[in-house]
């Protein structure tokens, strides 16, 4: 007999949405988080707004989780790891790990919510000095300071006058094997950008940048106030190396619309970190056997006509899990990903009871 | 008692997804079609390769609409317009007209798939002379020549030697109102000119651009190739004006990363023409009372957490009838506006049960 429960791996946003969207049509869920709490990366990374309609991270991520934790359908598990997994669709045998406890569930289809970690600039990307200048920090570094509000020199504690971004930091790269494009660091550079300035109105700010992605509603709502309401500076150019100039950072490059080298002095350089896949997704694919691609995001072979479907029926994907997604992508994948699900479960459940 | 019936308005991408989605999950749906045909703007503009998959656009439409065609949850109305609408979420009553014939049929939740339709390049861009020259074509009017594998000077039905796409017309401009970003114009622009240089490999193309926004796997998938395999021209610069010089197109502008005037010559100029409201979208917006956004695209208030609800509660959006989207976000949002309604309906029928 089928069964029509569905596990959900992963409790940041694409998990949560899936799991409120499977209970909300009327079917059971084990949701199992690796981590102690819910709310994924942005809680786990101290996100502040969220990008693009600014609404604070904890909140959004706080309403998201009441929605599960107080679901009578939904059987929460944290501080649980799946570590197998057996038979097909309809009737998988999934082995979850919590602490000392082993427990094996039966269940009709799989949502993957595994999402993504940030690109490490101290791999492939030294001349930015990331690991050797205070100063130098990743977008999720600077998440963290805005979050507190309070936005300084690592390096002394004062207020910065001259901040810049650096984009691409990790993506459109093909000398480190990522040649995709991180999807959102355009966009969340742009709000930090506009977020600083609206706690520093003195301190200048620039992006650096090689094509600003501000693609859909991003262009009229961050990226034309970020230019003429904020007066963030947007420069094309290219940036080779960060020294430091005393007690300040000194970056060089090329300005690629004027032409020209440039040397320029920085108080704050925040390098725009693009997405890889997480540790989790990495292994967890390898658990379920499902088709990862060249850069270890899972593959999903139907493309743009079925952006949910991994390589094995049952199976789902929902978030930067597949790949770089923003929030819109990553809650229309779970609601998506909810439906083909619950579809898939209840679908084999007629079928069994046809040939009963 | 509230209806466990919902309506669907619109049979292109979005509302073949979310029907058979519906479907699938056991609710009856009603699917009303203005057209005689199901498939959409992909069928009514002859499109050739959808992006970024580049499947036949026939071929992908055919199967989305046999799963509809052939589902016996589904009653399919062709040349159907929704003309009014009363109630609320659980129990709306529709009136939908079938050429002399009205109909009123009560549905527990409506989606809406009634997307867009491409700017006109004659309202407000005169410059480029859509109107005026037989070699100025809209992204549209080459899709069409490319379906048919048939790419020649509509002038004088000579194969072209150099052929350039104007990236950004009628999008990104606060001159003709529509300040956002069309998202997918970069990415069909340069699947078109792979499709060109498949077709011509003598041909030299070009691609006149503001950024090139191949976001996420775009870049790797069309953009890298595009570049490398198909030596595709891409050429960051504007341009302010086109004439004719003997038979061919001379275009006028500036190479912005030269930083220098340049006019060349044309065979062909391609108008990468943006998404605005389709008509369809703009009535039935009106019809039900949701809110529309200052462009006349449907409003959906809770932002990137919840991108399929619009102003009324009960009432769905899904695709490029809520604004610039590709093939992925239109195929998520159906699949997670399907799950909506449906955990709608099912919620309210349970509600009633349970005071009855």
């Amino acid at each position: 007999m089928p069964s029509e429960q569905i596990l959900i791996i992963g409790g940041g946003p694409a998990g949560l949405e899936a799991a409120r969207g499977v209970a909300d049509l009327g079917y059971k869920v084990v949701l199992a988080e690796a981590r102690q709490f819910l709310g994924g990366t942005p809680i786990a990374e101290n996100y502040a707004a969220l990008t693009h309609g600014m609404r604070d991270a904890s909140e959004v991520m706080g309403e998201m989780s009441a929605a599960v934790t107080n679901n009578p359908l939904v059987d929460l598990r944290l501080n649980s790891r799946v570590t197998a997994c057996s038979g097909s669709a309809g009737e998988f045998r999934v082995t979850i790990e919590s602490g000392d406890a082993g427990d094996v569930v039966d269940v009709g289809a799989v949502i993957v919510a595994t999402g993504f970690k940030h690109f490490d600039p101290g791999r492939a990307t030294q001349q930015y000095g990331y690991y050797q200048y205070d100063d130098v920090l990743t977008l999720q570094d600077a998440e963290a300071m805005l979050k507190e509000r309070k936005f300084v020199r690592p390096s002394n504690g004062n207020v910065p006058e001259r901040v810049c971004f650096i984009q691409c930091v990790g993506s459109r790269d093909r000398h480190i094997g990522n040649e995709y494009c991180s999807k959102v660091c355009c966009g969340i550079a742009s709000k930090q950008a506009i977020e600083i300035r609206q706690l520093l109105p003195q301190c200048k700010v620039f992006i650096f940048y090689i094509d600003m992605r501000m693609y859909g509603y991003w262009e009229n709502e961050i990226y034309w106030p970020a230019q003429e309401q904020y007066k963030v500076n947007y420069i094309k150019g290219v940036i080779s190396e960060i020294t430091m100039k005393g007690d300040r950072l000194m970056i060089r490059g090329e300005d690629t619309t004027m032409n020209r080298p440039m040397e320029v002095p920085m108080d704050m350089v925040i390098l725009s970190v693009g997405m890889e896949p997480s540790e989790g997704t990495k292994s967890i694919a390898s658990i379920l056997g499902v088709v990862q691609n060249k850069y270890g995001f899972i593959e999903t072979p139907h493309g743009s006509l079925d952006t949910v479907a991994t390589s094995v029926p049952g199976i789902f994907v929902a978030g930067s899990a597949a790949g770089p997604k923003d929030l819109d992508d990553t809650i229309g994948m779970a609601g998506a990903a909810a439906m083909k699900a619950a579809g898939l479960v209840r679908r084999l459940a007629q079928a069994q009871l046809a040939t009963a």
